[in-house]
């Protein structure tokens, strides 16, 4: 399994503090050690860093807690392998294009008997499990939709429905962007909190560090987290729900994915409403 | 207008030394200022560094130049920007995947009137007319073979005509790779190099700096340097003729891109033969 760390903003926030402490379970505080990633949007540009060492030894990640990059959706990713070589293709988050945008894509869990057919559009360069995830979600929505961008509700049952299906076949812990928004499915374990005015000093759990946010912020500031575990002792991180798939805009989930859900896989139980925290 | 590097080696070899000098004329030796990026292959997977900010003021650029990340091929890219505003996702190389590889891609020219007829198989992220170039070519290799991987002499030939179409449009001085190979192809200004044995010491043009390349390579190496203006001094660079598209494989250049040329756009004058240096 692998350890998931997402940020959504309202403005352009560096993640320099969150990652420290999750670069710490790259090999140090946890045993995710088969490699790691990040992807920053900046703008339609996404920033990807990949490494297949351990986040703990990497000069990469290194760099990374020390240069702010400042970007409104990140996805972060360390990796223990389970299906697919420790190898930089196998390494998430992965990044294609479609309708002329960046989507970029992490995973953790592990999908049984998962082949699903691809036509080629999108093929996987690696051997993961969640790469071929990615490229049916892709594929899927291409085919749904064509070459245009649908409005977000019609995107929002689109994924829905693809995510089931896949989580029908284990465990889908996943988040996506194209840029504007974060998409977070909850199998297993995910929590967020979102961060906004009035903000508070915040307690690394994985290093002994800490940051007063309130000095690093304006009060129009508002940050999402979201994670495989909490990283922080001092704050109130709220837990999904298994099955549930969360979108986030302007650094805070939407209430209400869509109004409806499509009836044709009624088998599997999924979460439908969305509170606000 | 902008500057090219590539590096196409037998063994995977890191490229410090190079790119110290070319870094430097991304605001320092000259005033390519609007951007970098480069591309490491390691195997299947590809590491990309892209900034907006100058090389020479890049914490991502430094980082490069201290931490030797070995690849069989490279390639970099600083921009001075013509067509397309000074951002993220117009920075190259650019990646994108065909046949389940990636493909990495840097251009250096303007073309003009160049809008392509662009189905939805490959949509450009940014405003460049590179990335058109680029989406141009995936798309016209897809369609040419469906979802087969070419036989080299099949690839080098689309490639040929595909390449001499877009240079009709201007400027074309480019470098692509799946990987395996590094195509370069020259409108107007690129030179190679290959380092092999004996090995000498090689200064640069653009830095005082210089690397006794027998100390840290064995006698089977081989490397091929492909750039815009010759990076050192003391070394003998061979300059690609106007038109001329290279293959180079395993640290050398391919004899013989392929004995023919579809004749379908006669008017465009190609060099063909191609010689070992």
């Amino acid at each position: 399994m692998c350890q998931l760390l997402g940020m959504n903003c309202n403005v352009p926030t560096d993640i320099v503090f969150s990652f420290t402490g999750f670069a710490m379970r790259g090999g140090a505080t946890d045993t995710h050690h088969d490699g790691w990633g990040i992807a920053f949007f900046e703008g339609a540009g996404v920033r990807l860093f990949v490494d297949h060492q351990a986040a703990v030894a990497s000069p990469i990640a290194e760099l990374i807690k020390r240069y702010p990059i400042k970007s409104r959706n990140v996805i972060a990713h360390i990796r223990k392998a389970t299906q697919g070589q420790v190898a930089l293709e196998n390494c998430h988050p992965f990044v294609r294009e479609l309708w002329g945008r960046y989507w970029v894509f992490a995973h953790n869990g592990d999908l049984k008997e998962f082949e699903p057919v691809l036509d080629g559009a999108y093929r996987p360069v690696g051997t993961t499990d969640s790469e071929r995830a990615f490229c049916l979600i892709l594929q899927s929505l291409r085919a749904r939709f064509g070459d245009r961008h649908p409005e977000r509700a019609e995107l929002n049952a689109a994924l829905e429905e693809l995510v089931r299906q896949i989580a029908a076949h284990g465990t889908f812990n996943m988040m996506l962007s194209s840029g504007s928004e974060l998409y977070a499915h909850c199998s297993t374990s995910l929590y967020y909190l979102v961060r906004q005015y009035p903000f508070v000093t915040a307690e690394l759990s994985d290093e002994d560090v800490s940051v007063d946010f309130s000095e690093v912020t304006t009060p129009d500031d508002r940050v999402a987290i979201i994670v495989t575990q909490p990283l922080t002792t001092n704050e109130q991180w709220t837990a999904f729900e298994p099955g549930e798939l969360k979108l986030f805009l302007e650094g805070m989930p939407v209430a209400k994915l869509s109004e409806t859900i499509p009836a044709n896989d009624a088998k599997i139980s999924v979460k439908n409403g969305m509170k606000l925290p």
